[in-house]
């Protein structure tokens, strides 16, 4: 069975609240899901869009939201006043290249130091957090973070999210066919119970 | 039963889409619908956003999501090459004012002729199908597009609309809850069957 592919800036709140919802959903179908962290910042730049945390009366709506999903879902929501999310993003290729099986893990962990705890993800603090959370020692990402070869992973990505339409997230390709947003999570279901349409 | 505001511009596929559920969605809840037209112009200056037939990367996600909906939903759909839809939201205005009655089957009637046809709803040729789909003569429009009022009346609707922290189309409140976009009609109903939470 082919991959979903989830695509997401690990500073979206949207992207949080999918983490928690599409695991279970790939696992549903038997799908492997592939996680790839990227920056919008590249496709904010061509869509005009900005952070929802800048935006105004669009990101009036989201902080009304994202308290509304987190009542709904019972998931922990808190916004961190700093997300060094591209840190994080760094950590997580550095991971996928020389500790693969660490890789997803962390990601889930670090979304959860971040908008589950309301402490950024790429701080001393919020690093140290996210390792204990997985058992394992304080400082073992700080190396990670700096790693130019993480770096060039990261820059990848979001060239790669580009060239593949990608402008927000979190973002889905299933069978090659695009969904972006959390709220599409039904419609994913619908098109892989149908075989598309 | 308070009523659910239907917030929407003339010129968005999405609303349209809208359209063919919201008003079975508030007749099964026994809630009375407010149709309320307005232009996206002045929340797009707030937030960056563009027109999606305009916005690279999301517009062609928007054009391959509009065909899917299409498919999936049967409703018929075409993009027309103009859209004047400010003229359609003064003669909607128009109309609420002097032939109540006939406001809402216009709405209908005009997405139908803009996305269901892919004619200009504002344009002669789409004004007189517009007429035609309702029973009338075909010049029954023209006057009430030019009308000061009217014109009045519409841009009363867009400051209000901002005002209220509306930013794209399909817009909904529903007991003072607002929820943006046509995916989030399964909320709204969940919000409905349950009080809100």
């Amino acid at each position: 069975m082919s991959v979903i592919e989830f695509w997401f800036d690990f500073g979206s709140p949207y992207a949080y609240f999918a983490t928690i919802e599409i695991e279970e959903l790939a696992y549903q179908y038997g799908r492997p899901l592939k996680w790839n962290p990227f920056s919008l910042t590249a496709p904010f730049e061509q869509t005009g869009m900005r952070s929802l945390f800048g935006t105004p009366l669009r990101g009036d709506y989201a902080k009304h939201d994202w308290s509304r999903i987190s009542r709904r879902t019972c998931a922990p929501f808190k916004i961190p006043q700093a997300r060094s999310t591209a840190k994080v993003g760094r950590i997580f290729y550095w991971l996928s290249d020389n500790n693969s099986e660490l890789a997803v893990p962390f990601a889930k962990a670090s979304f959860h130091t971040c908008f589950g705890e309301g402490i950024d993800p790429g701080s001393p603090d919020g690093l140290s957090r996210t390792a204990g959370a997985l058992g394992l020692e304080q400082n073992v990402f700080q190396a990670a973070a700096g790693c130019e070869q993480a770096r060039v992973r990261y820059r990848q990505a979001s060239a790669e999210a580009v060239a593949r339409g990608v402008f927000g997230a979190p973002f889905f390709f299933v069978d090659g066919e695009p969904f972006w947003g959390v709220d599409r999570l039904p419609m994913i279901r619908d098109w892989l119970d149908r075989g598309g349409w």
